[in-house]
């Protein structure tokens, strides 16, 4: 049981040189890409520099003890730091104290939620977000982000709520535009984006294997931090209006934990909560598909656990919230990391840069984190969701439309929470008024099929019904009137037989209808039979007094009711 | 169409003397009992009696022209009244203006919202609430009411948000307990628990006819107001302490309509809506109930139109949130009404008891209303809920209760409204579990059943599985996890065939789902068929292309498949 709670002495036992050697690239190449990714995702989530750095250290190595993933690369992330802006907008100004404490606050709820729902084992939590939803939601949020990042490319300031607002404010001061800034972060992207397209190439040809070729090409962005920097330093760009990083406190981060007030935690526990899941969402989804690349099993409420130690890792070393990220967790796997120690490797990488790299990162241009930032969150976003649910299931693709459009124009809390509330009323909409097929048998056959459909046998007497869904509060009224009013419209029917082979629930609800129906029925001289009903269902039937009360029968197949009543 | 919105023009066409005759009788015996209700209802609502009385005279005849059912009896209910009286606890301070405004904004309200519901055609939002939700609402919302009550019975003041503040604060006065009081409050629940059992039969050894005994023994609450109100005078027991009703202002309701700010208006809203769903729902059950005993069609959406024209009548006219009331329509069907027009001959003796009898109303002793309250809520409370769902369905067993204790502990808006979403969320997860069974053939028949119940034929090469719920968003990755790692533990399996008969829906999430599997089943060189897949469901995956991706075949039936593959 404690053993279990400690993933760690699994993939410690058979640790030998040859794995140290595959994690120690992987955590190289990571620390490579982690190193401008922290310091960029700070600059979303509004928090200084070095917060990102600290977010990157302590909790790698936490969920390295507690997480179940070899190749989950832990850290900040885009969409996190995006909803922790968004979660803060309202309690303090960037910049400020008690923003920070926001955010470090952010990061202590979330673990404790994560753990929480981890000890709990509500690790099935995702099953409430569809993938369109989740879908829309991401690629919403990387268009909030990029545009949130358009102000430090063109060096002017801008604010907002929302898309709408973010685009008024910057096309006002789009005359303070500084030409200088303009164009190292045009420059940054434009090479990211070539390098995205031709890195690997690039190093193939000097004759790289491509284990190591595709890793390599994904460090372009630490590239494109120290030629900025270079550039920056020697045409002294700053002092023609080009923002820079600035100083950067050196060293460690401080432990420690000041008593966030009763009411900031009141405010910030639902936003840690939906930033809890969505990370979590990210994470698992990330980590299982990796896993089921190398046949590894990633367990869902331990990850809960892990990425909860992580958060609280993060709030006590002055960091924000963070989770698994997408695409750093495949650079990971695809750099060859086979344990967690690539990820504990990585934070000693962090730790290394925090004491000893700051100096450098002075002259960082903001618009080269800003470009970098655009350039990633620009994969996220994908639109054929849309145009894929068109037409294969409208509400899913509703759910996907108002999960976009209500992120852009509202914020990305509401964006989410609506997405699902949606999707879930559309599913119990959709369940709450079931096919019911009226069957006839196939003459020859003991198969019973639509007569809508197919040509088969059916007497006047008797009305053969199959129902395509388990019963339940949401459709039982339905059910109820639908049958009562095929009765009224066709008199002569003696005999009803319900073939149950698709009922795999019955509620309280469900039953109470069924009595009401068998009663209604009998008044009109009309028996109720049931067939096919499931093993479970019927054990439960009979807890009841329903059976006893019921008019008819109940059949094994509905073949032979069909025979016994015709 | 414009005459489907009036039901009036239906029912009066075929209007005659017998007709009038019924429902005179029943509009009597209404009137009535619906003189103590809407006095009654209004101390619920902490508004003043007369707006009981308003709120009893223009709803009913707007329910009469634009409502569907020929025996509601529309106007002040108990849940309703107590709602009201929550939701502006926090708004302003009963007897106040600025309360009875509250009051009036949300039977406007209330009376949009139910409008726009019919016009969006709505009626079907009852569905969102299982009947154990609703019915341990009701029971809550019964003791709540009558423990609101108690301190007008025993003559002392008591404050309270929930049912333990209350029950501490009247312990505390416990001791100013006015003895004149109490004896009042506890002859009329005497008399009135007496007159349930007995007045039937009473009046049946007076000779009178069953069909005008059973109504006229529901006029109890009359009775025992007029004889209070004898008492009172004679023995001037306001004087020794017994708090009477006062001075009632003669007359018409005012009409007019002072436009209520924004704030207020923000915060009435959701409380508005959550009335207007709880006294949609009450109202269409007794509506449905009493329709079917004599084949008359009740229209949901009709009846929101109706409900929603009686509310803004209310609210124009001075009055509060009404609703069809539970027992006091059964009264009125018992009573004979066979139209509306009982409805609209009812609203006239109201209309006459408010602009002549408000006078002898001056003695009525608020322990007599309160003591009428106790009685007819105590029929409300039903725990047998719990007790009957216990062993049929666990889930229905904790949504019924957390609806109970939230509604007790939290107030009734938190308690429906968790009530409603634990009973969505256990839904959920029941189905995001579904049953998949594995199953064999019936040797000499060309049915397949559980392996594990029956002996059945199978094929080690040969996974059948059978699926008992339709896929989507919830339990697509639950299905997806189950046969991997069946096909983990068994190797040698060559073939899986689906067993789709179940499966009445896949939205995009299981597509996505379905087409994943196939791709992990393909690297493992396992073949993916599908049998007996529905019409709708082949219709919407031949969209996608899936069915080209499929490593297998799709089969008419499982049989089919079983014998091809074996």
């Amino acid at each position: 049981m404690f053993l279990s709670l400690l993933p760690i002495t699994a993939w410690l036992k058979s640790y030998n040189h040859s794995k140290f050697g595959q994690d120690a690239t992987a955590a190289f190449i990571v620390t490579m890409l982690l190193i401008p990714q922290s310091l960029a995702y700070a600059l979303v989530a509004g928090v200084p520099p070095e917060v990102g750095l600290y977010s990157s250290i302590l909790p790698l190595i936490l969920y390295a003890i507690f997480g179940t993933s070899s190749s989950l690369s832990v850290g900040p992330v885009a969409v996190a730091s995006l909803m922790t802006a968004s979660s803060l907008a309202n309690v303090a100004e960037q910049g400020t104290a008690s923003y920070l404490t926001g955010a470090i606050t952010l990061a202590l709820l979330s673990g404790i939620i994560l753990l929480g729902m981890g000890m709990m084992k509500l690790g099935k939590i995702t099953n409430l977000l569809s993938h369109p939803v989740i879908s829309g939601f991401i690629s919403a949020s990387g268009i909030i982000i990029a545009l949130s990042q358009l102000k430090h490319i063109m060096g002017i300031s801008a604010h907002g709520d929302n898309v709408v607002s973010q685009i008024i404010s910057m096309s006002e001061s789009i005359t303070e535009i500084n030409l200088y800034t303009l164009a190292v972060g045009l420059s940054v992207i434009l090479f990211l984006l070539l390098a995205k397209r031709y890195a690997k190439s690039f190093f193939m040809a000097l004759k790289l294997p491509e284990t190591y070729a595709a890793p390599l090409a994904k460090t372009a962005p630490i590239m494109g931090v120290l030629v900025s920097i270079i550039v920056v330093y020697l045409f002294d760009l700053q002092s023609h209006g080009v923002a820079i990083t600035g100083s950067i406190p050196a060293g460690l981060p401080q432990f420690g934990l000041s008593l966030p007030s009763l009411s900031l935690l009141q405010e910030l526990t639902l936003p840690a909560l939906m930033i809890s899941i969505i990370g979590y969402v990210e994470s698992i989804s990330v980590g299982k598909t990796l896993g089921a690349k190398r046949g590894e099993k990633v367990k869902p409420n331990q990850e809960l656990i892990g990425l909860g130690a992580a958060n609280l890792a993060s709030g006590f070393s002055g960091g924000f919230p963070v989770t698994g990220g997408f695409s750093r967790s495949v650079v990971n796997f695809d750099a060859g990391a086979v344990t967690q120690m690539a990820s504990v490797m990585t934070a000693i990488g962090i730790l290394i840069a925090s004491l000893f790299l700051t100096p450098i990162l002075y002259f960082l241009p903001k618009a080269t984190l800003a470009a970098t930032i655009i350039v990633a969150v620009s994969g996220l976003v994908d639109f054929s969701i849309l145009k894929k649910t068109w037409h294969f299931s409208r509400n899913d693709f509703y759910a996907a439309f108002s999960t976009i459009a209500i992120t852009l124009l509202l914020g990305v809390e509401i964006g989410v929470a609506s997405g699902v509330i949606l999707s879930i009323l559309l599913r119990l909409s959709h369940s709450s008024e079931p096919h019911i097929a009226e069957v006839g048998l196939i003459e020859g056959t003991e198969h019973f099929r639509n007569v809508q459909r197919h040509t088969v046998k059916t007497f006047p007497h008797l009305l053969s019904l199959r129902l395509d869904e388990s019963i339940f509060f949401a459709n039982s009224a339905f059910l109820e009137e639908k049958i009562m009013s095929t009765v009224q419209n066709r008199p002569g029917i003696q005999h009803i037989i319900i073939q149950c082979n698709s009922i795999s629930e019955i509620d309280y609800s469900a039953l109470e209808m069924l009595e009401s129906l068998n009663q209604q029925l009998l008044e009109k001289s009309i028996k109720l039979s049931l067939s096919e009903v499931k093993g479970p269902v019927m054990d439960k039937l009979k807890e009841s007094d329903f059976i006893e009360h019921l008019t008819g029968d109940v059949y094994l197949t509905h073949y032979q009711a069909f025979k016994t009543l015709s």
